[in-house]
């Protein structure tokens, strides 16, 4: 079945201690678009400026990513600059520079309104509302926040709580909406703002899901080369509705297993910079990763 | 079979913002014995001044531990003094007062000789190697340190890395030894440094075991409340090693479930002060969490 994501489509570039790494394309939409589009196909809802390069149009044609949904507005596509640090843990913006994302509405072509599977990707709470105002009866939605939302948009995401049935979020995140430390205290109280599903993304240490099955805690694929973090959290959020939306059954059964494959797709993405390692993956070498995974976890 | 437990004997006064806890039985080597008193027999070595509590040999004695290791010096027993913060994230050492230990030199009774399960506990490197002159053909020996022997005695314990099968560490301890910030690699490293079995601590994250079966990630048993995690290293590490101990058949089959054990125990020990929270737990009640543990990590 399809899934709809919507969130932003940048261009990023990131530079490290050895590297200038231009305009890559990035954005919490395009990371998740591709890593959903493993498994089945995709719909995508962002907006783009006039500088936005073909190359990239072609990319996500290649994945099979529908792109009538996304806009094409005169002015300049949403642009992030960073730095990493020479130990690639810590990374600095050195500059926002929003473009057409400034007066981005989310409009959804018709055919895209009956989408069973709805992923809300990192993007201002109010249009992810708006977004949910225009889909009809979805089978299942999930939305990712940041920490910014948490600081200046706190009241329309606590009200979207109520509206989705999954909320993804790191651990720092959990800390910040709660106020509480413990992550399984903070999970608890999560469950109480709405969704039945909350996910605690913990980064190289993994993700734990909470459920009406009780706690599913999935440690991190092992990387001995992390090239570049960035997007890692919106492959995991975009491989796991991916996952879901492919798969016949029951939803709750298979959510374990879609933690799983958000979390191959994030180590892949992980290993290049941009969306290079996330290209370098197929279902095969997914799979290849799980598997691994199921011999590094089992007892 | 019996474990031999060499390490440090101390009182540790813990002070949080709410409570003072003065002179609770802490140490290495105790946390680690009666972590591993639970499955078997236990021989402990260490030394304790002439003001060390008789409630506390009472303590060791109820658990079973064999104390004809354990010297009684004139001049007074190792204390440390410690405070948390108020989100228990933090813990900074007030006073550190060696007392007898300053002089310890481990003398092992003729019974202990032949234990053939050894574990040497957070000491100093010398004193480590010392207990290893002194025992006769172990079956298996494994080390605990942390980072102030890396910092004073670092060719000791690259030394010791060579007569051991097992080294313990946490995570930036790992980082601190080989300079490698990427834990997958940093294992590669230390295994080249002689142990073939490492297993890296993460506290509240886990523990990554590596050894001649790969990789074993093991998540933490998740808390819903902190009280103190002093000591949890030890007690993962004694548990551990109690529970091979406790074990027929092939070590290497035991050993992924060792680190649960290990893990277990040490999820008490941070429930209460010192150690209440291990005191608290029973085999049942650790064979309880380890079920939960497998439902939790279930696919």
């Amino acid at each position: 079945m399809s899934v709809l994501v919507v969130g932003s489509t940048a261009l990023d570039s990131i530079k490290t201690p050895w590297q200038e790494n231009p305009r890559l394309l990035g954005g919490s939409a395009s990371h998740a678009a591709v890593a959903a589009s493993f498994f089945g196909p995709v719909r995508l809802v962002g907006v783009v400026g006039d500088d936005f390069p073909r190359r990239y149009l072609a990319l996500f044609e290649r994945r099979g990513i529908d792109l009538e949904g996304l806009q094409r507005a005169p002015g300049k596509t949403f642009h992030w600059s960073g730095e990493y640090e020479v130990n690639m843990n810590n990374r600095r913006t050195l500059k926002t520079e929003l473009g057409v994302f400034e007066t981005f509405r989310p409009a959804l072509p018709p055919a895209y309104r009956r989408t069973p599977y709805v992923l809300l990707a990192n993007i201002a709470p109010e249009l992810q509302h708006h977004v949910l105002d225009q889909v009809v009866r979805p089978r299942w939605v999930i939305a990712d926040t940041m920490d910014l939302w948490l600081n200046i948009a706190l009241k329309p995401l606590i009200r979207l709580l109520r509206r989705i049935d999954a909320l993804v979020l790191n651990d720092s995140e959990a800390r910040q909406l709660t106020g509480e430390d413990n992550v399984v205290v903070a999970l608890r109280k999560i469950h109480h703002l709405g969704p039945r599903i909350v996910i605690v993304k913990k980064g190289e240490h993994g993700a734990i899901l909470s459920g009406p099955d009780g706690l599913f805690l999935a440690p991190a694929y092992p990387l001995d080369k992390l090239v570049d973090p960035t997007g890692a959290g919106d492959s995991f959020v975009g491989g796991l509705i991916g996952y879901l939306a492919s798969q016949p059954g029951s939803l709750r059964r298979n959510l374990r297993r879609a933690v799983l494959h958000g979390s191959a797709v994030a180590s892949f993405c992980c290993e290049g910079f941009g969306l290079t390692g996330t290209l370098k993956a197929s279902l095969a070498k997914i799979r290849t990763r799980i598997r691994a995974w199921e011999r590094m976890t089992r007892i």
